[in-house]
C-alpha cells in the first residue's frame, strides 16, 4: 500500500516508468478553480528530463491529460484524474540487467516485497518518474495557494561540497521564491551555481554522480495550521518528503544545527512589528508545537547521489544467487537534485493546501475571498 | 486533530501535563500477549523525570493503570487503554506567566489555533509529558518485537558540540543495543558521556539548556517491509518522530552526509555472506525504495535545546498585545535528550510493529512461531 | 481493529463490560465549548440500565469522569477522554458458562478471532455497555449541533409486531424530537406505547425477548453535506449504525418500501416554499446523491431481540467441542430497543458533527456565529 | 471527498458520465495474480447497458484499459489503474435541462455542494456509470476470492411487488451463485423472473420506472473476519453498499424481519456437523458481533426506482429560482436493479478481500496455498 496521501486534499498516484501511463487522482479540490494550464506546464517542465547536459538524455514532454473533475476550464469538485502517457521508453536497456540488483536502488527490496513480480523496467513504480504526477498535483495546489498570496519555493542549498547561501529565514519574500523558479540551477549565489554545474559535469564525466540539499520555504502562511503530535506540520511534511525517491534527511529551521546551540540562542524571541506578533529569529522554521506561527516555514531535504552510475559495481545476480558486477548503461541524471526541486515544492504545496482545507473547510476559498 | 497514529497497530494519545491523567489507547495488539510489566516499568522509568541532576526535579512515578484490553495477564485483542494519573502537579508555577508566550514553546501557536481555550498549564497537551503514554505503547511493541528477535535501541550521538562514536551500521548487534538500555547517558564512548554530562550541568548552572542528536537502530528486521512513496518506512518513521516535541531533524543511514559523497561511494554494494544477501556498507540505513533490505535500520533525530530556560528572554504579553520579557521558573530539564531516548525507541517500535502486522496480518505471531 | 471512527471529529472507544473502566477519546472537538453536564448526564441516563421493569436489573450510574481536553468548564481543542468506571459487576455470573457459546452472541466469533484470549465476562468488548461512551460522545455532539439549531431525535417505530405512527417526513419539527426525549418509551402514538410495554413484559415473563425498529431524524440541517460514493451521508451513517450491537438493518427515507413504488411516486418533486427550495415528499430521507438536501434526514434501524434469554437453547461447549445446551441467567434486558434509542441518536450526532466540521473546518462554530 | 475506500485493498474511483474517461486505482493487490481478462469482461458485460429491452439504449462496451500495476499478464503489487474511455456520449441530451433539477437526482445537492461548478452532463460524477470501475475492481477481487473457494453472488429478491424465493441461508452453495451469473434476470424462481420482466416493460411503456431488492451472499468464508464496532463486517459492507447510487436500505440475515421474531426464534443455535461448528439457522446472516461466523453471509439491498422518467414532474429552475416542470428525455433504464446486481457483488467482493488481507496480511495468498 503506497499510493494515497492527504486528508481533505488527497492524492493517489500510480504508474511505472515503462508502463503505459503514470498519473494521479486528486480528491478534495475546491470547485470552480480555473486551472492555469501554462503554469502547470511550466512546473512540469521544471521537473522533466532532457533539458540540459545536467540531466538524463531521456526526453519526455510530460503532457498531462485530464480525464475527470474538470469541466469548462474549471475544477468541478469531483476527483480530478490526470495521466501522462509514457512515450520515449527504451525497455531493452533494462532487461539485460534484470537479475542484477542495482546497488542502492529498489530492485532487491522490490524483489523481496513483491515476490519477483514487480515491473523491473526502469525502476517500475519506484522510478523518480512517478514524481511527475506529484508535480502536477503540486502545481494545482501551488496555484490555489497563490490566490491567497501564499508562496512555495526553494533553492539548491548544496551540491556535493559546494554550498549556496541560506534563505533569510526571517524576512524571506515571495518575490525571492518566484525569481528562483526560472533558474535551471536555482541558487541565491550565482558563483555557487556555476561551481555546482561544474561539479555535476565533472561527476558525469567520471561516470559517477553527486547529490545535494534543497532548501525550501513557504511564506505568507498564517499562524494556527497543524496540530500537536501526529498531525504536526513537521510530521506531515516529512512524511511526504521522505516519499520522494532519494531523500535521506529532512530538517526544519535550524535543523540539526540547532543541537549545537544553547537554548537561549536557539529560542525565537517574540516581538511586535507593524502590529503583528513575529519572532526576531526563526530557528524553529515557522513551526512551534507542530503548528505554524506565521513566520516563513523553512526546511531542508537531503537528496542522495543518483544511484545509477556507469562505473562497475559489485552486486548479486538474484536468479543465480551469486555475486556478480554491474555497469548501469541507460540514460541517467548525474545529479537528481535540480529535478527534485519542483518535486519538493509540489510535496509541500500539497500538504499546506491540505492543512488549509482542514482548518477552514471545503468553502475556504469562498470564505477567504 | 492529532491524537491517532498507525494502520494495523493504532495508538491514540490524550492528556495534559497538569490535567487529571494522560493516557493512550492501543488498538490492534495481537491477543494472548503476556505483558512483561517489569519491562514496561523499566521503559517508563527511562523516560520519567527526577532521576538525576541532569533532569527536572519534578518527580513522577508514571505508573500505568490498564483499564481495558488486558485479561488474565494477557492482551485480549480488544483496545487496550493505559492511563497515568498526574500526581506531582504544581500549576501555580504557570498561572503567573500565562499571558507571556514562552519563546519556542507552543504557547503562541496553541493560543492562535485553539482561540485561547487550551490548557496552558505546563504546556498542556503540548507537554513532553504526553510522550509517557507513547513510551508505554512502545514498551509493549518492543516486547512483542523481541519475541521475534527484533531489537530497537539507541545512543546519544551528540550533546551540543560533544560527539559520541557512531553505530557500526553494518554489523550492529542486538546485544549492543541492549547494553545501552541500562545507561543514564547511553553512549558508546564512555569519555564522550562524561563530557556530555559536564556540558549539561554547565548549561544548567548558567540557566541555559542544550540539545543533541539521538542515533537509533532496529536490528534483525527482515527485508520487505514498507512500500514505495507514501508508506515508505522513512515516511512513517519520520512522521511519528517529528511528532515528538523538540525534534527538528530526522535522517536515515548516512543522512545529510550522503549528499557530500559521490554515488560510487554512497551506493551500498551487494554481497553474499553466509548464504544471505547483504550490503557491504549501509549508507541507506537499511531502507531502499522505502522498503527494508534486511540491514540494520539506522536513523538520527535532532533534539533542540529545552526551550524552558531561566535566563530572561524577550516575548509578548498576549493579553495586552505588547512586548514584555519572561524568566521561566518551574522545574525543567537542562537537556531533554536523555529522556527523549526511550521516546524515540518507542516511536520506532510502534512503527515497526505496525509494518509487520500489515505485512503478515493479525495472526503474524502465531504464523511466525 | 475496531476502535476509531470519524474524520474531523474522531472518536476512539475502549473497555469491557466487566473490566475496570470503559471510555472514549474525542478528537477534533472545537475549543471553547462549554459542556452542559446536566444534558450529558440526562443522555447517559436515557441509556443506563436499571430504570424500570423493561430493562436489566444491573444498575449503573454511568458517571463520566473527564480526564483531558476540558479546562475551566470548556473544551480545549485537545483530545477529550471520558471514562466510566465499572462498579456493579458480577463476573461470577459468566464464568460458569464460559465455554458455552451463547447463540447469536459474539462468544464464538470472538473466540475464533482472538484465539480464545478475549475477555468473555459479560460479552467483554462486544457488550452493549460499550455504547455508553458513544452516548457520551453523542451528547457532546448533540449539544454542539443544538447551538446551530440542528436537532437529532427518534422514536420507537415498532416493538415486535406493534407499530407506532411514522414521523411526518416533510414537516418534522425539532420540538417533536425534543418532546420524545423525556419518554421512557418514546412513541408518537401513546396507545402503541402501552401495547409495546405489555409486549416486552410478556416476553420477559416467558423468559424470551423482543426486538424492534427505531426511526430517527435530523432536522434543520442544511443542504450540501456529504459526497457521492464513499463519503455519502448514508454510507457514514450506516457505517456507525451497524457498529451498534444488535443492529441488523438500516434504511433511509422510504427505505425498503421505496422498492414497491413506481418512480413517479418515489421521486421527491421540488417546490419553492417561503423562498426556499424544498421537496413536497421526502422518500429520499433528506439525502440525494449521498448529499443532504435540506429536508429532514430520516432513517430506521432494525434492532434484533436481545440474544440473552433464560429459555434453554442448544449450543456447543467449545472446550470439549461437543453439543450442549445453555440457559442464560444473569440480568438482561427483555428488549434492548428503548436503551438503543439514545445510542442511535448519539451515533447520528457524531456523524453529522463530523460532516459539518469537514465542510466548514475547525472554525465552523465561530464562522457560523 | 469521496473517491477512496478500503484499508489493505484500497480503491479510488474517478470520472464523469460524459467526461473523457472513468476509472479506478486499486492499491494493495497481491503481486503475481494472473488476471482472467475474460472473466473481468464478463463481469463488466453484466453491468453494461444496451443488452436488452430492459435497460437503457445507451450502449457502451466498457472496455478497461489497464495503465499500471500489471506486467507480463500479472499484477505487480503496485497500484493498478484501469480506465474506460467514454465513447457513446450525447451531451446535448442534458444541456437543455441543465437548470431543471431532476427530482430525486443529485442535481440540486450537487449544485449546492459544488457551488454550481459540477459537470451536470448525465449526472456527472454522480452517475451510475461510475459503478463500472467498481465492477472492474470487484471482478479482480472476486477472481482472487475464487482461488480460495470463496464465492460471491446474488439474485433479484424482488422487483416492485413481485417476489422471488429467498436463498437457503443455511445450505447455500457456490454452485447456486455461479448459475445465477448467466441469467439476464437472475432469480431462483423462473416464473417470478418472467413476471418481473413484464413488470419492468410495463413501467417502461408507461414512461415510469420500478425498483427492487437484491439479495446477495458470500459463501465458503471462514469465521473470524471483522471486528466489533467500527470495523464490523456489517459496517464496512453497508458503507460501500450505500455508496452505490439508488440504494436506500441494507439489511443482514433476517434483517428488518428479525424485529418481528422473539429472541428464541431469532437466535441461531450452534450445532456440530461433520466436525464443524455451524448454526442450525442463519438469521444473523453469517455475522455475530461484527465478525463472520463461517455461515453464508446474507444481505439484501433496496434499490429505488430509476429517478429518470419521461413523465412530467414538478421541479424548480435553479437559474431563475422558480417552479417549473420537467420531462426527462435521454436514454434511461426503466429499472436499474438488474444492472445493479454485479455492482452489489463487486462491492461485497472488494470488502471481503480487504478483510482477508487485513487478517492474513500481504502474503495471504502464498500462506494459504
Amino acid at each position: 500500500m503506497s499510493s494515497s496521501f492527504g486528508h481533505k486534499f488527497k492524492i493517489t498516484i500510480f504508474g511505472e516508468s515503462h508502463g503505459k501511463a503514470i498519473g494521479v487522482v486528486l480528491d478534495g479540490l475546491p470547485p470552480g478553480i480555473k486551472l492555469d494550464m501554462e503554469f502547470i506546464k511550466s512546473e512540469m517542465a521544471r521537473r522533466s528530463p532532457g533539458k540540459s547536459s545536467l540531466s538524463t538524455a531521456r526526453s519526455e514532454a510530460d503532457e498531462v491529460e485530464i480525464l475527470s473533475g474538470y469541466f469548462n476550464g474549471m475544477t468541478t469538485g469531483a476527483p480530478l484524474c490526470g495521466i501522462i502517457f509514457n512515450r520515449n521508453v527504451r525497455s531493452e536497456d533494462y532487461s539485460a540487467i534484470r537479475n542484477l540488483m542495482r546497488p542502492s536502488h529498489a530492485d532487491y527490496t522490490a524483489f523481496i516485497k513483491y515476490d519477483g513480480f514487480y515491473d523491473y523496467r526502469g525502476g517500475g513504480h519506484f522510478s523518480g518518474r512517478i514524481t511527475a504526477p506529484l508535480v502536477f498535483a503540486g502545481a494545482i495546489a501551488k496555484q490555489i495557494l497563490s490566490t491567497q498570496n501564499i508562496a512555495v519555493g526553494s533553492h539548491i542549498k548544496s551540491i556535493h561540497n559546494i554550498e549556496d547561501k541560506s534563505f533569510d529565514y526571517v524576512n524571506l519574500k515571495a518575490e525571492t521564491l518566484e525569481s528562483l523558479r526560472y533558474l535551471a540551477l536555482p541558487v541565491l549565489d550565482k558563483d555557487a551555481g556555476e561551481k555546482m554545474e561544474k561539479c555535476i559535469l565533472n561527476a558525469k564525466e567520471e561516470k559517477d554522480s553527486v547529490g545535494g540539499v534543497i532548501e525550501a520555504a513557504v511564506v505568507n502562511l498564517e499562524a494556527g495550521l497543524g496540530s500537536p503530535f501526529f498531525d504536526s506540520v513537521e510530521s506531515r511534511l516529512a512524511h511526504i518528503l521522505f516519499s520522494i525517491p532519494a531523500v535521506k534527511g529532512v530538517e526544519f529551521g535550524a535543523g540539526f544545527d540547532i543541537t549545537k546551540m544553547r537554548g537561549f540562542k536557539a529560542n525565537d524571541e517574540f516581538v511586535i512589528e507593524n502590529g503583528k506578533i513575529r519572532t526576531s529569529t526563526n530557528n524553529s522554521g515557522g513551526i512551534a508545537g507542530g503548528i505554524t506561527n506565521g513566520m516563513p516555514i523553512i526546511f531542508r531535504v537531503a537528496v542522495k547521489p543518483t544511484p545509477s552510475i556507469s562505473l562497475p559495481q559489485k552486486t548479486v545476480d538474484i536468479s543465480k544467487f551469486e555475486e556478480s558486477s554491474i555497469c548501469i548503461k541507460g540514460r541517467h541524471d548525474p545529479c537528481i537534485v535540480p529535478r527534485a526541486v519542483p518535486v519538493v515544492e509540489a510535496a509541500a504545496s500539497v500538504v499546506i493546501l491540505d492543512f488549509l482545507l482542514e482548518r477552514y473547510g471545503e468553502k475556504w476559498i469562498q470564505w477567504k475571498n
